[in-house]
């Protein structure tokens, strides 16, 4: 049954006049002649021409948007615009209809917010297929990236017992019935009695996990979803979201910026390079909706450009006390147009501090190290200086923070200082700190958010178009 | 800080009397003499011999089992027995120190049972070494294969509404505050108040979101983490695995065991080619276990054979009923072996059953279709008997069922009728059944235990040795 041949690999052919069957949905069907069909493998439809003069009506009828067809005919040189094949059809079936009165995809531009509603059908618009095969070059350029330099994946738990960053974003994650829940004799919740005899939630990170492969692996990597229940309704959050966390035995902060920036520009030169017709659709959507903005508001590149630029630009490094510097003396600042005026040393980054600095003042990606402890987690390597970390955080046009990492503090000492500082007990976590107890070594990881990757190189506005169904506050739907 | 060179390149070398850096942990150290140093990268330890007379009696002895070591030094070829090359090493730092007397792993024979309680370090051992890098494989072979054939790798959701098999063993996800649940009315707890307003749990399977996909793209993926409240403590089932479930639009049912069968034989196959040593080393380890039973019971083949043997060999199919007709008519039936006798055609097959068909019937992977449709889910579809559905199982020795499958029910009528019969709620499904109301087309997939796979190809016996943190009923430590 699957001898059919998809429409990606027919567009490729270099033979004419050849018998092929084509199977997929229809996109239009003008003047009773001409069917555009789509089969998900490209952004290209294939054009059938119907001898209409000698088809049943009934069958004509039923050649409607959205409706499955399987199609066996000619393939020959087309003599319209824009295609270089058709098909000119000798037998079509319909192999499900698609009432045109109730199909909800009708051949016109619908509004993303509409097609979120349907996301079990906007796979079929030009701007989620290409986003979705976008998406999916993207994951396999990291797995690649990883395997070439002898990563290992590794699957980090998603049901944990703590909330590793202590933030308490957590989702909970119970099989006790909510309607009976069994008491301890203080009248307590008895956890005893739950699934895994423990309270436990969704991971917001596999990091801590990781750096336990990583202290015996060398080189290892996650790739899986991780979970904030945040209740933050923005473009750029959602609730489940996937994540990628290398972690290097050995490796330091300098190391750690250096692999960051070399997967990167990889994953981006992937889908440049496997993707082309996609990323020239998105480039063109995007070019139209600028065309809808006042001059000033438009974009400065293309999204292709904008891609390419990436890949030949050195990311800019500096500290986040450099950075401190550049914005205090910077013009909005000093015009006091920043919502958070700049004032001094210690204070984290705002959004609207981290866009000055990659788009206005350096105009390229940015590399932040060296916070301030008081801002950045427990885990993070105290530098000597007593009062910043070595962290670093990479910034992206119109993204902010795509990366976040470190140096891990491989010093048990002063390791259990610093989280007796912030109040982590120690105790629930025995096993990270045995990792400090046994052959510690100096090592670094960084933490990647897929999504907005897919975002910045897509190109879109909203982190919900990206991922298939997304989860954010009130929607679970799908 | 990282122009280390990894021990897996450094056994390929091709030069000796060069200077080379290594940095890993120490496995043994002999005499003074001689370091075992593995850095997790190959199951391959690099000696390195210590000038014991000059080199510092302090250091010496913080050279111990465990400890994280930066060697530099000359590769020179080896005079002793098993090994290519040795380092003579000329600069040896201690990164990191291992008590003797509190390193849990000691260079000795561990139980696997202890080395599950310490997880965190059992990655250390030349046992999960070789597992991890296995899995990895396989993991990393998955994506490979289905890329290859231009499927969308699709990420469907964790976080999930409905309980897609109505299976009832999801594991609630919540943000309420469970000592203080909001009520409604009428006294319900109100979930309009959760996060995402209304009850949800964790996904059983991506399946029904994954058509939803191939409907659009023809042909996708899913490759992610499933879970089952299910309180079986066996060797068999995780509360947390990951799952492979690819789907494709225009295929029947031999193309999805065409499909299942190649995916197959394509990762064993990766793990052979890539995972010579570990394979070697856990069929050896297999082979010195097998000494310890009597004649009887020991494997008719080594590992790395009973692999090959595999890929030599078609999988034999067979439909439900000529296998319940083999069953009744085996020896062990009528000698009333079985523990559930095998009567009649209906009932639902044991694993005893299956593991006679596979091991001693047919002595090769079996194929099983066509099964009745009452032990089967409500989305396969329905054969013309009237009696069973296009559902597939494929199943492998000493494991049993590793992947489960069927043709999809893509007719509108047929489906909600049967979920009627079952009683699924359909309005919960709405866009599940819309994919049969526009443009449904043939279509199948299946399910692909991914711990199962590893548990075949490492020859392991127990589910919680083959990932990395197992997730089990009063367990989710780490």
């Amino acid at each position: 049954m699957s001898k059919r041949i998809k429409i990606k690999a027919l567009l490729e052919s270099t033979q004419t006049n050849i018998e092929v069957t084509v199977k997929g949905w229809v996109r239009t069907f003008r003047n009773n002649q001409f069917i555009a069909l789509n089969d998900g493998s490209t952004n290209n439809n294939i054009q059938i021409v119907v001898d209409f003069q000698n088809t049943d009506e009934v069958l004509l009828k039923r050649i409607t948007t959205g409706a499955a067809l399987s199609i066996t005919g000619t393939l020959v040189e087309s003599l319209g615009k824009g295609q270089k094949f058709d098909i000119k059809a000798t037998s079509i079936e319909v192999l499900g209809d698609s009432d045109p009165e109730k199909y909800p995809l009708q051949p016109k531009k619908h509004s993303l917010e509409f097609l979120r509603e349907i996301a079990h059908l906007r796979f079929r618009t030009n701007t989620f297929g290409a986003i979705f095969r976008v998406r999916n070059s993207l994951s396999f350029a990291v797995h690649k990236f990883f395997q070439e330099r002898g990563f290992i994946y590794l699957h980090t738990p998603v049901i944990t017992q703590s909330d590793a960053e202590g933030a308490g974003e957590a989702f909970r994650v119970t099989n006790l019935d909510l309607n009976n829940l069994p008491r301890t004799e203080e009248g307590e919740i008895d956890f005893k009695q739950d699934f895994f005899g423990k309270s436990t939630n969704l991971t917001v990170s596999g990091q801590l996990e990781g750096e336990l492969g990583a202290m015996a692996l060398s080189d290892i990597y996650t790739f899986g979803p991780t979970f904030r229940a945040e209740n933050s309704n923005t473009t750029r959050h959602l609730a489940e979201f996937w994540m990628i966390e290398p972690e290097m035995a050995f490796y330091d902060l300098t190391d750690n910026m250096d692999m960051a920036e070399a997967l990167l520009k990889y994953v981006i030169n992937h889908a440049i390079e496997n993707n082309k017709e996609d990323l020239e659709f998105l480039t063109q959507r995007l070019e139209e909706e600028d065309k809808q903005k006042p001059q000033n508001e438009r974009a400065e590149m293309s999204l292709l450009d904008k891609l390419q630029f990436c890949l030949d630009n050195d990311f800019q490094r500096l500290t986040y006390t450099e950075a401190i510097e550049i914005l205090k003396e910077s013009t909005p600042n000093k015009k006091k147009k920043f919502q958070y005026p700049v004032e001094g040393w210690g204070t984290d980054l705002q959004s609207e501090h981290e866009r000055y600095l990659v788009e206005k003042h350096f105009k390229k990606p940015v590399i932040l190290t060296d916070y301030p402890k008081e801002i950045k987690s427990f885990y993070m390597r105290q530098n000597d200086d007593g009062k910043t970390v070595a962290a670093m955080d990479i910034l992206f046009p119109g993204i902010g923070e795509i990366i976040g990492g470190s140096q891990r503090e491989e010093r048990l000492d002063k390791l259990e200082q610093r989280m007796d500082e912030i109040g982590i007990p120690k105790d629930e976590l025995w096993w990270y700190l045995d990792t400090r107890r046994f052959g510690a070594c100096p090592h670094a990881g960084f933490g990647l958010g897929f999504e907005r990757l897919v975002l910045f190189v897509t190109g879109m506005g909203n982190i919900r178009d990206v991922i298939p169904f997304p989860r954010f506050p009130k929607n679970a739907e799908f």
